[in-house]
């Protein structure tokens, strides 16, 4: 185990690798384009892995996540996220240097695309199949027509529908996310069919889906990006089994209580962030559960020990007697994530086992 | 107001240096060393407001943030977190540079401090007076004594009992505060005349005491930090009026839903934290309150509009009938935060209402 002082994000790279492999395969097995989506791990060395599996297309959330991977030569970038107008210049300069794919939801960001963006991009409409975050109510049939022909005839090119079936994260098992996939893909197949005029294809987000599902009938594209590391929320729902997650922060353990079985580790929310999860096994909502480190990785998480509240850098970690009495202050103890995502997004970076740091967005901010 | 086009979080100055100039107002009124904790707004800027009111020693949660306020000439820093002996050389150093205190929960620690840190430093035994995250259990006053005798005659200083009264968090109310705040003081002071041959000090922590509380017979020092900026979990606890909340995040909107009278803001869980609060108001879970922007600050919260769901980087607002129909796409909105700590930590930096960027300790992070 490499040396650790304070909250440290392990990224283990075969884990990662191995993740990156089977989502590739399953992609290219069922004639998917797989479009990563980059904002799990913001990281231009992690995006190399990708690409060494033969991706040359990726998704990100935001303009800036854009431009960063940009910089690395990523030529053919989605953007999940509604057109921000108050970003068209940088978005018309983007798309001079890549091949850009945009969301809309509103007659209004085509306009501003149209007005002020002179190369063309492509266009996905964002459907909204039961999330209830963004995108368009699929009975909103006359609205979608408009949109799609205010593209027609312009520099612009409508690519067809998006959906991010975010529901399945509140699945309670591979059963629900199968019927919330089917149903919300039946919605999507119903546009496709409906405005089969304008050859929409469907591109799908979700890392439960994309996961789960074998069947990915009419599906053009995956744009799922938690996979390359996954989490307790992800191995609970059970789009993976826990060994296939790939990240653990490395905590010191600063003190102990004995009266109650607890530790008190550095790692805090804004180290694991504040996601918490209901926890199937120990029935109570857990910021993560606790993993022991080795040379080359990190065990199986030990049953009934988990994070059980936290503050800004302190972390409350429930054990069992047996657990309690191997752990001494001066340890250093994993948490498993509850959700990658913004675990990685609060670290700002990593290091992989060998010690060596990996690359983060965040890590480059300046104010 | 300034020129936005993505979510930017924004510092009031005159808010937050009213904010310090009141505390620091009632710390004197009371004879109180005040002590306040950087953790909150991270900021070199910021704390050179703080000396503007005469404030010589601050608190700060890690060892990393002693360091980073020590190269700006602060002299005396308390780290209000137990003692992580796998930094003790690191401490070692700092005591060398600035006049250091430590929190300690172990006799471990004060072993390692005993045998690695040749330059004095003073200590604080913390004490857990109902919070359950760290610090002794007070009735433990075996270990308590002989930690305070295993320092005596040695380079260091036995300085007395630091509690972080956390549960006042939670109370419903103000006078809810001043009943834990009575209770935990009582065992604060129990303490200091069990073992008032060592000439203990009492040190408290938290914010809803110390801006509640107008009683503070016995304490020495007051360490509080969240007072600053506030936030909407204070405001609903009475610590604060929200017209005292002295940050809001900049949120442009990308998206309206009609059918739920509902916008989608591009600013999210890497931007606000996941931190959520049962609102009083509306009965719900909320991840932040609204507000508009003028030229000189932003307006009180819109009643009955608040940020509904957050995922990484979508904001889900639930507007008024009325509210919705005057918020167009690209027009930028302001969140009042539920936890100003976390969305300060998540930003990274600050602009002032002149535009003017202030800085961050993550902003200065690299891998």
């Amino acid at each position: 185990m490499i040396k650790i002082d304070k909250p440290t994000l392990i990224v283990n790279k075969n884990i990662a690798r191995r993740n990156i492999k089977l989502m590739a395969k399953k992609a290219s097995d069922n004639g998917l384009v797989l479009t990563p989506h980059f904002k799990t791990h913001q990281s231009k060395e992690i995006g190399r892995w990708f690409r060494e599996e033969t991706i040359e297309t990726i998704t990100v959330s935001s303009v800036s996540m854009a431009e960063y991977f940009a910089e690395d030569s990523w030529k053919h970038i989605t953007i999940a996220f509604p057109v921000n107008i108050l970003e068209i210049h940088k978005i018309a300069n983007l798309a001079t240097i890549v091949d850009l794919t945009l969301l809309v939801t509103d007659k209004e960001q085509i306009k501003v695309l149209l007005q002020e963006v002179d190369v063309y991009v492509n266009i996905l409409i964002e459907i909204d199949t039961g999330s209830k975050r963004s995108g368009l109510n699929p009975a909103n049939g006359k609205l979608i027509s408009e949109m799609i022909d205010s593209l027609s005839s312009t520099q612009h090119h409508f690519k067809g529908f998006y959906s991010h079936f975010g529901h399945t994260y509140n699945a309670a098992s591979r059963v629900e996310v199968e019927s919330i996939y089917r149903e919300s893909l039946n919605i999507m197949k119903d546009l496709k069919h409906t405005h089969a005029y304008a050859k929409p294809t469907i591109s799908i987000g979700d890392t439960p889906s994309c996961s789960i599902i074998n069947d990915f009938a009419e599906v053009k594209s995956i744009h799922a990006g938690n996979f390359v590391f996954y989490d307790l929320t992800q191995a609970q729902i059970g789009s993976c089994k826990e060994e296939d997650i790939a990240i653990a922060l490395a905590c010191p353990v600063v003190s102990k209580n004995a009266e109650r079985n607890e530790i008190i580790i550095y790692g805090g929310g804004v180290h694991l962030s504040k996601e918490s999860l209901l926890d199937n096994e120990t029935k109570t909502s857990i910021f993560g559960k606790i993993v022991t480190f080795s040379e080359h990785g990190w065990s199986r998480s030990i049953p009934g020990c988990y994070v059980r509240s936290i503050s800004q850098e302190h972390g409350v970690v429930k054990l069992t007697a047996e657990a309690f009495h191997k752990i001494k202050i001066g340890d250093v103890i994993g948490v498993l994530p509850v959700h990658s995502c913004m675990t990685a997004d609060v670290m700002c970076g990593y290091v992989d086992l060998s010690g060596d740091s990996v690359d983060h967005l965040k890590a480059h901010w300046a104010v």
